[in-house]
């Protein structure tokens, strides 16, 4: 096994830029997985983990060292660094004690995968990890990301996430005007509008690509003109909007429900 | 107009206490809202709002400096602040020039209100912001939390609820055993048990108890115990969990749906 014992270690400094640096990530195409439940999720659908950085103390937890014997009989390059070094480098409070390096996953071309979830501006990392948890759970298979978007492989999209991005075909940066020219489906906004049908009353059964803008500002007027149907999600407490991930949910399970029943 | 101009005043030493300590906080059973939109829905819940802090910049604002002249005409004691002074006690990161400081609104007693949102031990304010917020929306108006949930009228959880704080009865540090004990209604949990059944083929319309437990470990076997209706959101994606705002999100709108329809 390797031994990392210095931050000036050209893994480390990799690492540590990938954690950190947006731009690093997007150069390299790789991200790094924080603790088991994400690392085991990336296994699962076969994304390749490239490295592992371990402490000896997490070794000796059955969970981990399973993995890590599991990780290197398939080639994984194995590095053992001390809990300090560990910590100067995990982006939580309480480090798991393993990361992961993979290669983030190509979104595949978005023609055939049913429904798709649009999103527009999301930056808190929180709310777009929990979109995208919400939107595996339900079965959809790609998301559309805009530009100004947090970045999805992220370490804090990526906690939030818990694993949706393994089953997901996510596309980043894209241009969702150029995007929903080719859709044939149905394009559903929520919207506050005159032209807003309460979501309950709405035929949501067909495939349908779901917009969602970002929390301050909403989407884009050019966004909303291309939406063939405007959901209003209603709200009898007086309340006037929710968090962008609890509309999604609402919306999305809405449509589940219908398709079901 | 008075002026603070230094951190030794004791009205600034006050305010950073009842925005960073939350032993402070609830001892004195206050709070500081930021921003402006948190102001106003206190105001318009007929809570008074005891002192305003605000930048010479922010009252040059129409918005700000009509709400502040508003509010000095109904006895809040208004205090400017210079940027830098303001900058080191907003909890966010592009200040909105102007904070209120407000009592904590009582919770009504536990007698007759309808619904009641159950929240045991989720720490993460964003969350709980987020699942106060939402049960506002759908017009529940009665909170209770346990022991060890994010503490409700800190910062982060103000910012996250967006005004629901104001048209709930939030009861803090509740032992839910206890409270349970006297509850007539059903009492509703998601769980992945023998005994769940797919929350859509529940009938959720008479009044409830929700249950929501914590991310990490969801809720507590003698809460668990209580339940009259376990539900199971159904997940066709394979992902085993949502994010317990979101999985709010679903069980109180789908509530809301069967009551309209």
């Amino acid at each position: 096994m390797k031994q990392i014992a210095s931050r000036d270690n050209p893994t480390f400094k990799r690492l540590r830029a990938l954690l950190e640096d947006g731009r690093y990530r997007r150069l390299e195409q790789a991200a790094v997985l924080d603790g088991v439940h994400l690392i085991e999720a990336a296994r699962a659908a076969q994304c390749a983990i490239r490295r592992v950085v371990v402490t000896a103390r997490a070794l000796q937890m059955q969970e981990i060292g399973r993995l890590v014997n599991a990780l290197a009989a398939t080639g994984s390059e194995i590095i053992e660094m001390p809990e300090a070094l560990l910590r100067a480098l995990s982006p939580v409070e309480t480090p798991s004690g393993i990361l992961g390096e993979i290669a983030i996953p190509d979104a595949v071309s978005p023609s055939a995968l049913g429904d798709v979830l649009v999103i527009e501006a999301v930056q808190d990392a929180g709310n777009l990890g929990t979109l995208l948890r919400t939107a595996a759970a339900v079965g959809i298979r790609r998301v559309w990301l805009s530009e100004h978007c947090a970045q999805a492989w992220s370490p804090k999209v990526l906690r939030a996430g818990m694993g949706a991005h393994f089953v997901l075909s996510i596309a980043e940066h894209v241009d969702l005007n150029a995007a929903l020219d080719g859709w044939q489906g149905k394009i559903i906004a929520t919207a506050l509008d005159v032209r807003s049908q309460d979501l309950f009353d709405l035929d949501l059964r067909p495939e349908a690509a779901w917009m969602f803008g970002s929390e301050g500002s909403g989407l884009s007027a050019s966004l909303i003109a291309r939406a063939t149907d405007l959901a209003r999600i209603p709200m009898p407490g007086g309340i006037e909007s929710l968090n962008v991930a609890a509309a999604a949910a609402v919306c999305l399970f809405e449509q589940l429900r219908q398709r079901k029943h």
